[in-house]
Parts: structure tokens; C-alpha cells; sequence
């Protein structure tokens, strides 16, 4: 009975996620966030003078803050593991692949910032994330990316949130990793891979998400859940390279993905 | 640069969210769950012969496991700290003590597993837990709740998550917290209180949710927020009493309360 | 230029359409109706001291009154007229035979009230309405059911919108036309058909909506839409047996049904 | 019993209801309309070999055509008839002058059109359409409008549908009525007023809805409710001018606007 409660003393945490509210910059290919309250204070009082409001929410799997299940992505109508995409889709969402099928993550993380490698707070729109990127973003950390690790990609994007159009990125595009990163990934044995804009992949000006080479390579061939639309302004900027995610989407059964709020945990040494 | 991943390597996680699904039990004062696949593979097919599903997501703050902010409850107009509840709730939600002002919680929490107490897998509906009910099952951890702690009180409920009628209650109640056991909870010092019904409260047969006293002495005359619905069947299996609880719903900003898929790490020493 | 206006003078309109509102009566099958007002007045005030309020709204095509599209119904994966369901069906629902293939209905409505052929306010729970009960019931009505015309066929159940689990019938079941019925119907040559319960068939205590026949020969075999959840009350209390019935559905492309407000306009001559 | 069914054979019937899809031009100030396919066919098969299809529809009371409330606008938080807005609205939305407060309209209805006037097919963005403007085009209707009636006042916008952008009018404005057209519809007794703009207003360039002087003065002042975003192509290119208009909006209780599919029927005589 001699948990050492002083190691959480020394830990930051840091909130991985962005704000939700409506209007906040989304995919155009997803539901629109919506929240409002349906009870305000005084709609109905209680007989001891007390009143409940609450709300309600539309919202997407890939809304926010999120985690992409493999049942996101197919190919020639088949997901991860040679799964027939049709048989396992119903009114219920998938039976197999869905986020409801993906195991909490609390493991160790490393954060290769590629917008620091090229001395700047947020990577051009558009450019292509390479493999090189990655192994010199992995040799600045001092550290290496171990099989079964999550890995996220700094570009400096979540610092663009408030400009909606400039995030959306649909006239100018939104750097993110090329194939040969995915790749690199990939062969680095990560468990997931994480960044801070709408879709883990680069998208040129004005080409929208006409083909998402990454997440075919990561979701159908590898198996490797994606994590999009983190904000890790606050971890960039304190030059964190190693600490603890703790990645636990909502439990929605059958759905191809869901929002999450991530958490990084970091202790100093 | 040495952090010793290996105290990970003997953490258990428990997951402490239910699965969301259409029709699982939720109070019929909140928007019925609803998640619906809108785009299916084989729907839109790009180029190389990839395909994208998603959903759309229709739900509530108080839907599913989740987090009750301050605002959820005022009283007599008020909300915690005096705050006139009119002034602050509009079209965006509440400009003050919403969910989005909700730290993360990832802190030591402790489990007082009244059920156990008394020799039971499950409370009877209705029941009343009391003051006296925490200070035994505090006593039968062997530590104690300190100040700024969460505490989870089991009443065995969530094995009836998959009993609809039974667990909602509408006919026979819940069991939960009466006054004593929640003025119990705010001399600790607790930081936040959660447990596996719907509400944190002791429902009486066919009484519904009329009135709500440990929501009022919680929300509005002590700013702890409350976890409900959660699942702790495999915690109380295990007989886990001291973990740490991570706690991050989702930032909804403005609302009242947000689902949330809580974790516990527990560490065997 | 000498319309007759005094036409209208004489016409009474009667409302066909049932109220909707949240806790409405509808099928468990479909997503529950909700209305929330997102901005109240106040919330945000113009310039010149006006402000606006508004509404978010989430149904199903299948709640209220409503109509059902040929593509609500398929029987061994084809569509009415030999069209295949899987090829019309995608994220943009129907691309044949949705709701917004039904041309607006303006036209001759016979009223065949056959609670009132049994002396009775409403027909009892799980009662099946015969062809004999069409056959007499038109009779009583003095005209006859052509071809191409609208027929509704009163059951009274409409008078027990306000007691939610009668009106839903799980337990007791519905009134509604058996087979017999609907090959009654098939052979006037009816364009559409109407009533007052959730669904246009006879449902026996307990059944549920197991099996649905006369969906299938109306959608399916004869292309007849079906109207369902309508509000008969008056127009059965007024005796009302040949109307003009306007129908006109919610022009929501691509869905298996719509919500509609049908009017009877009834002229005294 | 001599109804003269051969008045509605010559009767035209036109749609004056702009089709709902997911993307189609609303205000941005409302939920986005969303349609997406719950059950597919094949998603569940009964044991007769048929299979239903359903769906989940999230829109606004002002998305699509739609009808005005009396309760949509306030001044200075008084409804029409000095109703104290704050007194009636709540989670059920308004007590009083919500839509389910409008008798169905079936009635006379005057279209001036005030493109034709102008010999356009179509208003420019942003102009305002005059008092004069609706004299003259009453003048070349060769009726007059009676007090009671329903005015629809054509600018061919709805001509621009499928132009989102150019619909919307954002950058460019909207045409609409001034004051002194709205004065002059007043001073005639219109019982409602039907334009095909997302708003009956004009709206200047860049404007956006800063002010909406038209709504307060037809729906707080005056209680004359108004038809927005209506489809009036056909009636245009046909030349109608009087019409019976049937208008009848989803009868939402509480809610300050509903979707509608207004139908007009044309005799010629």
C-alpha cells in the first residue's frame, strides 16, 4: 500500500483537445457541431427552488478533437484484416473495426515537432511532411520512437484554430505527412499517429481530401489509429518530446470514429 | 532523461465509461441517443478505389457516462458562487462555469464500495446510502479520502446496464447518496463524487427525479461536480480502492454537462 | 377573369395533421422527435432593440403525420417496379422513388369510416379491418371510391393521440386494414391511402411491427403511398365522407418518407 | 351531394416548396439541414423477405420554405399584442403565438411580380423593392389586393437556387422589400406575405441580417406572418397572378417557424 502519490505531484498535464462549439473549424464532409440548451434556469422549478438546464448536441465521429476507427477507411470494399466492409455495416453502425473496438490508450508518446526542425511556429499550407522530416524531428528529441508507441506530428496548426478559414485550409491547403512520413511511421511500429489538423494528410491548395493516401496506409493496411484536430499549442511550445497520452474516445458503439479528450501527462526528471 | 516507463508497465486501466448505443437506459429528460451511419463504404469511391464512412451523432450533456458542470443546477436563480444563472446562459450555452471550465481531472481517487459493505452485488433499488455507509466503507479500504480527492462510491448498478426498465428505475428507484452521505462527501473535501446510476441521488419507487438534493448541496452550495453512469463493474470485481482517476469530458463549451470516458490507472505496489 | 371565390366562401379546411411535440406518440423504430429553441429572446438584441428566436429540430420522415415513399419498403432487395434497392440507396438517400418523386396530391378523398359502420368512437385495439368493412363502409357513404382517388379510412384511433401507450399499442395492439383491406384498396384503383394510426396495418397485442403486409403489396407491389399518424377527429365527428384532401409532404429529396400537414377542404352543396 | 369535381380538373397545381438536401442555401444563423439514411434496405430483413428503410432529419424552423411565427421577433422583449416574450417562452418553446398558432391558410393570393415589372428575370442583389414597386406590379396584375389576402411578391430569386453563394447573397445582397413596401402591404390587410429569399428583406451588400425592419414591423406590430425561401419559378414563367394559395407548415408546438410546402392552385377560367 505504497503508491507513490508524489510522482503525480511533479506531473503537468496537458488538454490535447480543442473547444467545441459551433462554427469551429470541421470537415465539410462531416455533421455540423451543434450545441444548445433545450432547459434553461426557470423553464421548470422544483418545489425547493431549484432548476436544471441541460442541452442538446448534433455532432460526427470525426468532429473535434477525435480518434479515427479503422472501419473509417476501405478499399475495394474491404477494411483492416481483409474484412468485407458490407458485411459488418448496418443500422447499427460496425460490427467489427469500430471505435468501439478500440482499447484506451495510456502508453508512452513521442512528439516530433517538424515546425521546430524548420524554425518555424506553424508549417506553410499545403507542404508535405517526409520521412526525413520525421528522423531529424526523432534525433532532436534525444529520444526514439519505440514499436507499440503513438506518435504525434507537430506542424504548429492548432495556433491557426481561431482563423476557421486559414485552419480549413480549402483554398491554400494544410501540411501534413506525405507517404514517404506514413511510411516511416509505419515501419516504426507505432501503435497511432496524431496531429493537429482535420485530416492526418497533406493537402495541396485547393485539392480538398480527393484522395487520403495515409489514412488508407494507416487504417486498411496497418491497423494504426489516427488521432486529428489535437490541439498541441501548450505542448510545443514547452518543447515536450516524451510523456504519457492518455487517448479515450467515447465509447460509441459501431461509430467510425468518435471525439475524444486527450491528455498528455508529463513528468520532469 | 529517465522516466520510468516500467510504473506503466504494472498499471492496470479500467475503462469506467457504458458503451453508447441507441436505446441504452438515459433519463428521459435528455435527448435520446441516437448515432447513425450517413455515408457507408461503397457510397462515394475515390480514385484508387478508397471509400470513407462516418455518422452523424445526436446526444446530450447528461447522456451516457458523463460530467455534470456547475451550471447544470441553480437555486432560486443562483448558481454556484452566488452567479445570477440569467446573465450568464444565452444561444452559446453559459458564458461561466460550464463544462469547458472544468479542469481535467487526473488525480487520486478513492472507491468506497458500498455494496460490498453489505454483502451485496447490487444495492436495492431505492436504497439510501448514508453517512454511515462511507465511513464503514472508507474504513474497509484501509486509507482514507483526503481533501481534494475524487471519490466513487459503488452501488453495484452498472451490472444492470444491460436491464433497461431496472436500471433507468422509473418503477422501483435507484439507489444513491441521501443528504447525511453527500454532507459526508463535502466535510472530506472532496473534489468531485461519481457514481453508476443516472443521478447521483437516492431515487424512491416511482418517485422520478422531483427533487434533487445532493445535485443542489453539490453544484450550487459546494462547486464539486459529479460523474454519473459510469461503469464500475470491473473495479468493484477487482477490489481496487485507491486509483488514479482520469477524468476529461469532452470541452463542450458553454454546456451543462458532457459525456466523458473516465479511465482508471491502478498501480499494484 | 371571374373566379369563383364564394366557392371558397363555403368550404370548411380541416386540419389532418397530429401536433408535434417532444413525448409525442410515434414508433420506436424512428429517431424521437425533438424541438429545442436555440436563441431565446434577448439572447442577442439588434440595434434598433429587436431580437429573434429560434429552433433546432431533429425527426425522422416516418414521425407525425407523414408520408411513406415507394422507397420506404423493399421486399428481397427490390424496390417497386423491379428496381433494385441497393443501386438507388447512398449518403444522398434515394435516387429513385424517395418522397420527393410524390407529386403534391390535390384531389377526390373518400372517407370510409368504418368505426362508426361499428357503432363505435374508436375501433378496438388489434381489430382488423376487412374488405367487408370497406365494402359496407363505402357503401354508408352514398358515393363510390373511383380511380386515382385518395381513400382514409377512420378507425378513431386518432381520438386517443394524448394517452401516449394506447395510441403506441405495444402492448394491445392497433387497429388497422388486414389483407383482405388492402386488396380491397388495391382494387379501387386508390392513388394513396390513409390513417390515423402509427402504422397503416393491424398490429395484434404484442406483435409489434413484425411483419408488415400491407406495406408491402401498397410500396411495393402497387406503388400506393400510405399517410400515417393522421388527425381524423374532426372530420369523422363531422361526418364527413367525400373532401378534397391537399396533400403535400415535405420535399426532403431522397427520403423513405415526410412529414405533412394535410388539409381536407370540404364544400357543402 | 353535386360537388363539381370538374373544377379541379382544370385546376393547375404548382409546388411552391424549394426541395430540403443537405447543403442547399439556408441562413447561416440556423442548423444546417442534414438528411442521412438510418436503416437500409437489407439492414434488417423481416421474416417475409421485406426490409424498411428510414432516416434522421436535423433542421431549423427557418430552413427550407418555411412560415414565420409571430413569436420569431420581438422588440424591445414584447411579441405582437405586447406579450412579454421572456413569459412565454421555455424548453417547450412559446406558450403563445408560436406556429401552432397559425390557422392553415386557404385563400385568395395576389403574386406581383416585380421582376416582370422591372423586365428582368431576376431582382439585382440588394435591391429594394418599393411601394411603388408593388403598385405598379398590382396595377399590371389587373386585380387588386383585398384585405385578408395572401401576397406573394415575386423578385425571381429562386431562380439563383442552385447558386448557393449568389443565393445566400452575402457579398452581394439580397433584394427585398423596403419600408415603404412592407408599409404598402400593411395599409392593403395582408393576412400573410410570401417572398422566395432566405429573408423577406432587402439586403444590402456585405449587410448580412444587421437589421431586419420588414420582420418587426409584419410580425411584432402587425401580426402578419411571413413565407420565406419559396419557389416561385413556375408561377412566375406562367404568368400567374391570382391564385389559391395552400399553406400549411409542420405544425410544431411552440416553435417561431416551420418548414411548409405552400401549394398554389391556378383555375383558369
Amino acid at each position: 500500500m505504497t503508491f507513490d502519490w508524489s510522482a503525480l505531484d511533479n506531473a503537468r498535464v496537458f488538454d490535447l483537445a480543442q473547444p467545441m462549439r459551433r462554427g469551429m473549424p470541421q470537415s465539410p464532409n462531416h455533421p455540423p457541431f451543434q450545441m444548445s440548451l433545450v432547459r434553461r434556469h426557470g423553464d421548470y422549478i422544483r418545489d425547493d427552488g431549484s432548476s436544471a438546464a441541460n442541452e442538446v448536441i448534433v455532432t460526427g465521429g470525426h468532429v473535434g478533437t477525435h480518434v479515427d476507427a479503422l472501419a473509417h477507411v476501405s478499399h475495394r470494399g474491404r477494411l483492416h484484416g481483409d474484412v468485407d466492409a458490407f458485411s459488418v455495416m448496418s443500422h447499427e453502425g460496425f460490427a467489427r473495426l469500430g471505435i468501439d473496438g478500440f482499447t484506451p490508450y495510456v502508453g508512452r508518446c513521442v512528439l516530433l515537432d517538424v515546425a521546430r526542425l524548420h524554425g518555424v511556429e506553424t508549417l506553410p499550407p499545403g507542404y508535405g511532411i517526409t520521412a526525413e522530416d520525421l528522423a531529424e524531428a526523432e534525433k532532436a528529441t534525444g529520444t526514439t520512437v519505440r514499436s507499440g508507441d503513438a506518435v504525434l506530428v507537430g506542424s504548429g496548426w492548432s495556433r491557426l484554430w481561431d482563423r476557421h478559414d486559414d485552419f480549413v485550409g480549402a483554398r491554400d491547403g494544410v501540411p501534413g505527412p506525405d507517404e514517404s512520413a506514413a511510411t516511416w511511421l509505419v515501419r516504426a511500429g507505432v501503435r497511432l499517429a496524431g496531429g493537429e489538423t482535420i485530416a492526418f494528410e497533406q493537402i495541396k491548395p485547393g485539392a480538398g481530401h480527393a484522395l487520403l493516401p495515409v489514412h488508407r496506409m494507416f487504417l486498411v493496411d496497418h491497423g494504426i489509429n489516427i488521432v486529428e484536430t489535437m490541439r498541441l499549442t501548450e505542448l510545443l511550445d514547452a518543447g515536450v518530446t516524451e510523456l504519457i497520452l492518455v487517448l479515450a474516445p467515447l465509447n460509441i458503439v459501431g461509430a467510425t470514429g468518435a471525439p475524444a479528450r486527450p491528455l498528455a501527462v508529463v513528468t520532469d526528471r
